[in-house]
Order: structure tokens, then C-alpha cells, then sequence
């Protein structure tokens, strides 16, 4: 069942062909002649530098940081191959490049940095900054990232997101939204049990709690994290329960599993004591904790979700950024807030409400419909850049971070759905 | 004399038209499915990963580093507009990387430094550096620049090259070549006097050592650098004479001046005590130290060069960097030595030998031919990426530097004509 959708050379091949890597840069005006030229550079570009002097904001206007995102790693846990070092990082980075620009036209950079210490790294990504528009944290490992996110975010006045964490987390809450309202359950009324407590882990507790969540337990590689434990760092502290139960407690009668963990972590026989109808995210990639049909072997109205373009409910960091940054990006916004990560979770809970467009379906099949089979948009619909960026953009003027103060909300969904 | 040849109106329009700033990002691989989903980002790009970190080296197999060069700024002495700080500087950091674009082909891509601290500017630049094949340090006060540029050469393994200092005393040291040539001097008997201590001024004079001069003479603001001045910083040392002069004794039978300095630093009156056919090359921009008709009145043998496109002579960077960074990259080279910097120097001498093609006589007319006018190649001559960069792998080939071991210059030159 698992099988190799690409094989080493397939991937390899890509990745040197036409040439070495998978960005290249464009240049967006005319060179041709001696008067380009004094325009371009000297003497004709010390006026756009002057301006930039007088209002920083200007750099928005003469300059590429308005539609520019940086890929910042550090190599420290990129995918599951873990701490493999800046520069071995730097496909993954340009692939997260490679994915801005296709899904919502962003133009974004990958840099590696060599430096492991978190604080020379931010101070590293605080030096650079004034270059980018915003900031896309990627693959730094737990819990140095929640340290290095939290201080970019107070200390820089562009958009900052550890997209590991909150990715995650807010497709997931999507998922939550949806699994809750077809299954006739409630936010406030569900169990939930998170197996893994890292990066992904805390920030979906996280945001499960700010969409309206209250029952949390959090299993680490040791157990459930509760008090009587002195092991537990300050972010697993935050979802302990008071206390000491096993595993299996834990499941009993629990409506939700979500799984950001290893496969194995937990079993048919946990999935055995939840509640009726449970939903069961085992999103560990690519081999998940349990495949759907182990899942569903036990439990046959269990409704599922894996990290998998090969099953249904695909959970997928790549319907969430692009269009996140894409939101942010264009009402200049100085951060991506909770009430952005939020308006941005239910705007892909009710896109997924309604029906797909032919061309998902001349993809994935006429049965595509709202069910716990297809709670989930899908990548390539391309609604996603107009109900999550105009979402995000929304939620940030109204929460007040947004430089942009002449915001029309229908005039920009009319822009993004001419974007790509 | 001193003619705008952009008005504001035009430079800003050319930044804002038809999107902010001059660069974009385009992706070289398809992303059309979720097969090529699957090969760009997870599971299919963990093989270039590991294949990367297994081998260093092959980060140029399957990355863009192969093809890309960081135009790196603190904007701490940016054109002739001062300490503008990072921000402000972004403009004419984006105008180089759209020189390296459309010059050399070469991928580059600005990065703005809010740190004018010279350690931490140069832990921030070693941290980047995995990211990147060569690294343009640009528009770095002096005499910082000389401390970072050194560090950064020896403590990396990638090209790193200060332009402000190398592509000014490359380009000025073709011309004085083939000035001597035309004028029937010889380098090792020529009197040089440098106006002018900064960057690009010691750089120069460096340089105009290694190609056999020996008797040169500094001036800074205070007057002739010499043994007896206790203001002068180690660079400057480098270049005292033993005993005071004045100014006028400095200029007094001086085969060339270098002009770096500002308008008016020195007048007609020292012109009319230089040597029989004087060089005199001014470089301060956009308004030259004297314009060609007033050094042409006073001494009508005269060879005069400046920065300007409007006049004989350019000396203009952008026949040098592009290509020289060019030929590193293409042989993988670990620095850019001396050696390469002076095969440059000749390559560029040379080519302006050759009778020029029909499109450079199409722009400048059919008088352009090698002679006291035109001892310095046209910027848009398509035969500079030939020479010059060949030249550069050639260099770095013999002297050691480049990773690349099977170099046929033979078809690097035939690859090379057929790049831009």
C-alpha cells in the first residue's frame, strides 16, 4: 500500500532538467538600449532610492518586496529525513518556492542558513529582512521554531509564518469545522486526542482551541502529557491534563484522533474504544500511523483524513500558504494573526461545502460532493486564491494590521480570480 | 554640460511599470499535476536532498546555486547617494541583478543587510551563503569593505567579489593598457596619479601594481598620502610616498591621473603640468572631476575616459562583473583571484583591438575603431561574454581555484556565444 509514487531517478531527473534547480530569476522591464540602462541602474534608480529614504513604505511601490516572500530554513527538520544541514535543505526550499509562484503567483526565494543557534538565526533573518515582503519559516526543528517565530513575529513588521506549525493547523481546523457539521457533532463538546508533540502538534492544539475546541490530550513518544510528568517542556505543559492516564484512556470514547506522529504510534485497538462515528486524521508522510482501510476495517463509519494525494480528504499544506501570503501580501499586512489563520480555516471549510468545478471533477471523478469523503478542497481548484486571500486580506484589516487602508473587499476578489 | 539624460518622472515610472521593482521569480519546471507535485516538493524531492547531503558538490547538480549570485548591500555607500541604509538601497541592488540577467545570464537575486556592523555583516553573509554560487558584495562603505571582503574570501568556498572595487580597477587597467599602447608608454615607466582614497580607488591601485606599475601617487582630501601624515589608514599606507608634495608636484610630469573623487578635485591648471599626451580618466558620476572639452582645451593630446555613456572612453562595470562572475560560476571556481581578475583586465584590452561588428557601429557609427576614443569595449558588444568569460575559467582553471576538472576552453568559448 505504500507505494513510490516517484522513483530516485524520476525526481532526480526533474531536478536537473532543463537546468540545475528548479527557480530562475526574470527580469520585469526593458534592457535593450543605453537609456534602459540610466533608468535600471545609474543614474536614473538613485530617485526610486531616494524616495524609499524619505517613506520606507515606498520600497512597496519601486520595489520587488511587494509580491516577495523568503523560504527561511536552517535545514534542521526538513521532511521526515530530519536534521540534514542548510544546504541539503535547498531543494525542499525551492520546491516551496516553486510552489508560491504556481498556486498564487507569488515570487519567493529560498535561503539556506547555516546557523543552528536560534538566536544568531533570527538575528540573521531580522538582517534580511528589509528584502522580503514576508517571511515563510520552513523545516526548522521543535522547539527552537516556536522561539524563532514568536520573536520575528514581535520584531519585524512584515508577515512571518512557521508554515510547518500553522499549515497544518489551520487545513486540519478546516477539516474539524467540516467532519463536526456533516457528522452532527460540536466543537466545544469533542474529545480530542493529538499523538505527537512537536512543531504541528502544539500549533494545531492551538488553534483547536481559539476555533472553539476545549478537550485536548496530548500524547508524546512517552505517554499522555499531564502534570504529574517533569519531562515535559513549556509547550507540551500548555495541553497537559491534570492527571496520569494511559494511552488507551485517552482514546476511549474520544471524537477525534489526529496524528502527527510515526506510523505505529497507535492501533486498531485504540481506534476500537472511540466514540461513534470518530474522525481519524493520520497524517504521518508518507507511510500514515494507520492506512484508511485499517481504519475503516474496524470502524466503518469512521470518516478519514491522511497526508496522501492517494486517499481521500488530502491534507495539504499547499491549499493553505500560497494563499495566506497571497491575502497578506496585498493589504501589506505587518503579520499573519490568529484571526487570519482562522478566517483562513473557514474559508476552506465552506468552499469545500460547495460544489466542485468541472475541471476538479474531470480529475478526481463525478462523485466529488460534500460528505465525509470530501471535506477537503483540493489542490488544484482554483477557488482557493479567491475565497483564502480575500479571507486573510478581510481578517486583516479588520483586525488591524493591514497598511492598506482604501481595502475593497469584491474589487480584490474580482483581481485574485484574474491572478492565475 | 552636466545633462539629466533620465527625469524622475521616467525613473519612477520605470520601477513602478508594469509591476513593483524590476525582478520576478520564474519557476524552470512543470507543475501542472500531482505527479509533478510529487517530484518538485514531497516525497520525490527527499533524492536530490540526500544526494546532496551525501556529496556537497552535487548542490550544483540539482539546485539553482549552479547559476546564482547574491548582490549583497548593507546601502552604507550606495552610488553617490551616501548612507541610505538597507531598505532604500533595494533598487539599485535589484539593477544589478538585472545587469548579471541580461548581460551574462546568470540568476541574481538582492539581498538588503540591516546591519552595518562589519562582524555581524559578515556572519550574516557566511550563514546565507549556502543559498547561493557567488556572492557581488556592492555599495559597502570603505574602509569596512576591505575587511569583509577579505574575510569572506577566505572563510567561504563560493566567488565572492566587492564590485565598487574590482570592476572599476579591471576595466580602468584594460584601458590604461591599451593607452599605453596607443600612446607608446610603458606601464613599468608610467607616473600615476590616484585622486581619490576609498574603495574603489586602493582597489584600483592594487591592481595597477600587478600589472607592472610602479610609480603611483596617492591623493585623499587632505592632500598626497605620505610616510609623514599620521591620518592614514592601512590601506592608504599602502600607498604613501616618503616624502610631502603638494598636489601640484604630484601632477607635475604625470603620464595618467585616476580620477575617483568629486567634482573639481583637481582643475585645468594641474592638467597643463601632466606629461606629453596625459591619461586622465574621470570617474566621478554623474558629474565628471573635469569634462572632456575642458581637459581637451587645456591639453588637446589628451586620452580621457569617464563614467559617462555620453562621452568617449566609458569605463562602465557592467563590462566586467557579469562576465567575470560568468566564467567562475561555469568552472565552479572558490574564489576570484588576482590572476582571473587580470586575465580579465586583458581580455577586455584586447577585444577592444578587434574592429567592432556591424550592430556596434549600427548604435555608435562607423568611426569606431582602436584609437584614443575607443580603447574600452561597447557594454552591449556580444562578443564581451565570449572573451571575458572564457578568459576568467581559463584563469581560474590554471591557478587552481576551480572545482570544475574537465575544462575544454575550446568549447566553453562555442557554449559561451551561444548563452545571451
Amino acid at each position: 500500500m505504500s507505494k513510490q509514487p516517484v522513483t530516485r531517478e524520476e525526481a532526480l531527473e526533474y531536478h536537473q532538467y532543463p537546468r540545475a534547480g528548479k527557480l530562475a530569476i526574470e527580469t520585469t522591464t526593458e534592457l535593450k538600449t543605453q537609456e534602459d540602462l540610466s533608468k535600471a541602474y545609474t543614474p536614473g534608480v538613485a530617485f526610486p532610492c531616494l524616495e524609499i529614504e524619505e517613506n520606507p513604505e515606498n520600497a512597496y511601490k519601486y520595489t520587488a518586496k511587494r509580491n516577495l516572500v523568503a523560504v527561511i530554513t536552517n535545514g534542521t527538520a526538513v521532511l521526515g529525513l530530519g536534521n540534514i544541514g542548510a544546504l541539503a535543505a535547498k531543494p525542499v526550499m525551492e520546491g516551496k518556492s516553486v510552489l508560491f509562484k504556481k498556486f498564487s503567483a507569488i515570487d519567493s526565494f529560498d535561503i539556506e542558513v547555516d546557523e543552528e543557534n536560534p538566536e544568531k538565526f533570527i538575528d540573521v533573518c531580522k538582517a534580511i529582512a528589509p528584502t522580503f515582503g514576508g517571511i515563510n519559516l520552513e523545516d526548522i526543528k521543535s522547539p527552537e521554531c516556536f522561539e524563532i517565530e514568536k520573536r520575528l513575529i514581535e520584531e519585524l513588521d512584515i508577515p512571518v509564518m512557521h508554515d510547518d506549525q500553522h499549515g497544518t493547523a489551520i487545513i486540519t481546523s478546516a477539516g474539524v469545522i467540516n467532519a463536526c457539521d456533516i457528522l452532527g457533532k460540536k466543537l466545544e463538546e469533542l474529545k480530542v486526542v493529538v499523538v505527537g508533540a512537536g512543531a504541528a502538534a502544539i500549533s494545531c492544539s492551538r488553534m483547536y482551541k481559539a476555533i472553539g475546541i476545549k478537550n485536548i490530550i496530548m500524547i508524546d513518544s512517552k505517554g499522555v502529557c499531564h502534570d504529574g510528568r517533569d519531562d515535559l517542556n513549556k509547550f507540551k505543559k500548555e495541553f497537559s491534563v491534570k492527571e496520569p492516564m494511559t494511552k488507551m484512556d485517552a482514546f476511549r470514547e474520544a471524537d477525534m484522533v489526529l496524528g502527527l506522529s510515526r506510523p505505529g504510534t497507535f492501533t486498531q485497538e485504540h481506534i476500537a474504544v472511540m466514540a461513534d462515528e470518530p474522525i481519524v486524521f493520520t497524517l504521518a508522510n508518507p507511510t500514515p500511523e494507520l492506512f484508511p482501510d485499517e481504519i475503516l476495517a474496524i470502524r466503518d463509519k469512521a470518516l478519514v483524513g491522511t497526508g496522501r494525494s492517494d486517499f481521500n480528504n488530502q491534507v495539504n499544506n499547499v491549499i493553505g500558504f500560497p494563499f495566506i501570503f497571497r491575502g497578506a501580501l496585498d493589504v501589506k499586512a505587518k503579520k499573519i494573526n490568529m484571526a487570519m489563520k482562522k478566517a483562513a480555516a473557514y474559508a476552506i471549510a465552506d468552499l469545500a461545502k460547495k460544489p466542485v468545478t468541472d475541471d476538479i471533477k474531470a480529475i478526481f471523478g463525478d462523485h466529488i460532493t460534500y460528505s465525509k469523503e470530501y471535506i477537503i478542497p483540493k489542490p488544484f481548484d482554483k477557488r482557493l486564491i479567491v475565497e483564502i486571500s480575500s479571507a486573510v486580506a478581510k481578517a486583516a484589516v479588520e483586525s488591524g494590521v493591514a497598511r492598506e487602508k482604501n481595502y475593497d473587499h469584491e474589487a480584490y476578489r474580482e483581481q485574485l480570480s484574474k491572478m492565475i
